[in-house]
């Protein structure tokens, strides 16, 4: 009986089913807030499916796995199927697998290892800009949501309120989404908690307490933490029901001091993406539309991925004081007088391994910036007779020692039941920049080939490079190196190449449905902005720091005094 | 009426009521294993009230919150109050604050910042050992649970079966815990999840599933992460509903591999406890009663806090083939036949962050291990005169140089707002092993007094350091060393001189009444061990690897081969 109301409910969600308003109302919650969706912009289902039974609710979730293909079996290259190579990889090169729950993902070593780089630049950098890190809790009283009215409404498509038939509906009803948890006794709604999509409303529960005064401020602290969202559709490192991040939370006196930190976070992610993870990205402030659900601006980093689709890649939240008039969060300033706290958010998370993998794969597999590669050089051994075997792994062990001694991460793949071409597959798959190969011959020229990851062939390999310390060292430093920028420049010239300036919507529309990028003057409305969604399938990306003399805009005709980037995206 | 029936449901679940009954056996689970409490050794009731209007179930949840004291204010002395000054010290020293949610904890900068010296020192052990770190999901399949059966009865305290009241109650029941999700739609058992107690099930789904041959083998993974119990009775840090920890999990193709393994480690956590925390600690096995659900043996350190409580501050675990079979985790060995995997987990936690309070505090709060210390110097300037202000400034602020230049996490308080003495009390409080005051007289002659945390008074001073590089940087680093070890050695003293041997039962009793250990000669049954632990509130903290000869078992009377450790326990 029970279980039937629940079944009925995203329909009742849908049409705003009275039981839902009534609970709605009985809440102070204004109707239609928890269950509009800012992303499709109508009454929307209100939570997912998992079983295999799923029946058609307003609701889809995708998950496509593809059946592993054999140990020896080559990935899909990626011309032929972006998608469907992107997933191979991830799964031949051992970067994650699927979790036995639906759109949830484990992150292998090799993956975890990225991540890590990721987590000790960003950490090492958050700390030189004065930030602590801390931990909050990640179960939050669902009351905590309903205080900032524009958040709920960003974070309601995760979101489910639900009461349950029979005559004490409204005192006694569930407060619940599919990843909300429930206590059972005196159900009340303050019971009820939600497990953190984010965490800017206990944050500013705990900031309330903390800060009194100016001298407690600015208040900068980071936490590294999973969160979890009731994502649809997902893709392993792009979109899952589970994510690890690092969210930013930082307090200040007043509104420059939030801007200029909100300003300052998002150089520390485009300096990230740019100088580590060699991707090239655009900065630039989000349309009203597209910013955090609380925010005032959000600034973003955007990316181009080898599809063209567009990859948010870190955002940077300037809250103004809107979290801390819903929560109260106040301070004495110099005068003595009581002012709320100024706040911004932050975070980058898993996503960027998915980008990295997106930004410079190709055909052959995964293709790693040496800056966050776990191994940045592989010695492939070769031999063919029996007595050249131990020359030749005597050599390799010497020159692994050499290499690691200098601080390169290096890995000798002396296994036996692997042919060297085998291995030159392997090893390419999984995007280790520089690959040393040694045969007899090599040995005994006391020399060694040196091969890129990043060119292809003969053209990519040296050869007679000396074993001796100073000189291979020299060599492999700087061979990384030209690697590292190679790949930047070669992703930066993929982007230009695809990022076309227009002049009119007519103009827009073609572009993007070439699959590119379009940039043209902008000064439409949140409608306007739909419409373009809509028609189009691209969103505003961003209004580019970087920003060309104000033109005509392509939608209104009038004076616009900013260029927008639109395009598809993940 | 659904809220109702749940209401009912702790009562029911504590006399076997016949709907939870009903729907284990229509599940396949044995009845009382979901509700059997291995902790209370009785069935139990199964979920805890978070509202304030708690009834009087069988469940006591408990969270003292003491009012927060004034700033200025001391904390309780330890020896006047040693429950309420751990909790004092945890707010005064801003090591960490309660979460909304009962029972949650929030760990503030100064405390994380002990943890992350955790986390890097074993972290790096973890990596040398071999291991690497990877990500599991924290969404598990709520039917996992249910394949190793004695896991399921160590874990069931924290979790419900619950069938909702209807005609459709066995087809469409809810499987939730107080910290289990559920999804609303087509309800089926395998669609409701737990969030992660442990991952030992999830490791095992995805072992499953990378594990074929020996080759495979051995499988040395690690992660860092959240996990989420139904704890009753919380206390920040020593245990808490949700908690950081690290959890390693290992796959060997032998017996004594895994044997080897779980001693390892056991060995890297001693080796941090005694070398880092200056925690000494007695390693050991634990009985069957206390070992890990699944586990065939359960390595542990325990520590004596400052109450002579027992902590249990690291585990290792044997597990054998336990989980293996029930996940059907195999191998292909060297000779071609199929073999189940053999296991270990191990783990350490924010738990150590508690212990580290309670074994060094004192009625002045905090004293920290230098090696641990987010601040191992604290330099406070002294002057009366305005004149005199700059040259003390002056000079701080060069030794505050010298001092981090040499690698010494040093702190300069020049907030002008407080006395010198309130400054003292204040970093004595934080447990900072060293101070550093600074004023004109020291000025002029070109020097410094030195005073250490650990000996209180002019006894813990030195006067008339030289500001000198050389002199001063040699001075400090001596003394961080030896406040690390007269912390241990002190720490080390006091456990020792509250170790009693005992002879009879009798003996024992008298011990653990006086709130200190005992240790005796045991050969009892798991009865046997109960009915200490009814008659006497302590437990076998374990059987130490450290053994003297076997003498007559204090219970049984009975030859002993072991001696075992009894203690009441936190």
């Amino acid at each position: 009986m029970v279980s039937r109301a629940l079944c009925a409910l995203p329909v009742l969600g849908c049409v705003g089913g009275s039981s839902v308003r009534a609970a709605m109302g009985a809440r102070g919650i204004a109707a239609g807030a928890l269950i509009w969706s800012s992303r499709k912009r109508c009454f929307c289902s209100i939570h997912a499916n998992a079983g295999s039974n799923a029946s058609a609710t307003a609701v889809e979730d995708a998950e496509i796995r593809p059946a592993k293909k054999p140990v020896d079996e080559a990935v899909t290259p990626r011309s032929q199927d972006f998608s469907r190579w992107y997933l191979d990889v991830i799964d031949a090169a051992e970067l994650a697998d699927y979790g036995p729950v639906r759109g949830t993902m484990v992150i292998r070593p090799y993956g975890y290892a990225i991540w890590e780089f990721v987590q000790s630049w960003l950490d090492a950098k958050f700390k030189e800009t004065g930030h602590s890190n801390m931990y909050f809790p990640q179960l939050i009283p669902y009351s905590f949501i309903e205080k900032e009215t524009s958040h709920v409404e960003g974070f309601s498509p995760e979101l489910a309120l639900v009461t349950i038939g029979g005559g004490k509906e409204l005192e006694e009803k569930l407060v619940v989404s599919s990843l909300k948890l429930i206590l059972l006794d005196h159900v009340r709604c303050t019971d009820a908690f939600q497990v953190r999509p984010t965490s800017e409303t206990m944050v500013n529960h705990m900031f309330a307490q903390w800060i009194r005064s100016h001298r407690d401020l600015p208040l900068l602290v980071n936490q590294w933490a999973n969160v979890t969202r009731w994502e649809r559709r997902t893709k392993p490192f792009i979109r899952t029901l589970e994510f690890l991040w690092q969210e930013g939370h930082t307090a200040h006196a007043t509104a420059q001091e939030a801007e200029e930190e909100a300003l300052r976070m998002i150089e520390v992610y485009r300096t990230f993406a740019v100088e580590q993870a060699a991707m090239p990205v655009i900065v630039g402030r989000k349309s009203r539309l597209e910013r955090f659900a609380g925010a005032i601006c959000t600034y973003t980093i955007e990316a181009m991925m080898g599809d063209r689709r567009a990859l948010q890649a870190g955002t940077s939240h300037n809250l103004g004081q809107n979290f801390a008039r819903a929560f109260e969060t106040q301070f004495t300033d110099v005068n003595g007088d009581l002012q709320h706290i100024w706040q911004t958010s932050w975070g980058m998370s898993t996503r960027m391994v998915g980008g990295i993998i997106m930004t410079h794969g190709d055909d052959k597999g995964l293709m790693l910036p040496p800056k966050l590669a776990p191994i940045q050089v592989v010695i492939v051994p070769i031999w063919k007779k029996g007595d050249e075997q131990e020359a030749v792994l005597q050599a390799a062990h010497k020159v692994e020692s050499l290499v690691r001694a200098a601080g390169i991460r290096v890995k000798l793949d002396t296994f036996d039941q692997r042919t060297p071409g085998w291995k030159f597959n392997h090893w390419e798959l999984k995007g280790v920049p520089i690959r040393i190969e040694i045969g007899p011959k090599d040995v005994a020229n006391n020399s060694v080939v040196v091969a890129r990851r990043d060119v292809p062939g003969k053209a990519g390999k040296e050869f007679g490079i000396f074993m001796d310390r100073s000189v291979l060292i020299d060599h492999l430093r700087a061979k990384l190196d030209d690697i590292q920028s190679s790949l930047l420049a070669r992703a930066t010239e993929f982007r230009d190449s695809n990022i076309v300036d227009v002049n009119s919507y007519e103009e827009l529309k073609a572009v993007i449905a070439e699959g590119k990028w379009a940039r043209g003057p902008w000064c439409g409305s949140d409608d306007n902005e739909t419409t373009v969604k809509e028609e189009t399938g691209a969103t505003i990306r961003c209004f580019p720091f970087d920003q060309p003399e104000a033109k005509t805009c392509i939608f209104t005709n009038k004076t616009a005094h900013e260029v927008a980037i639109f395009a598809k995206s993940y």
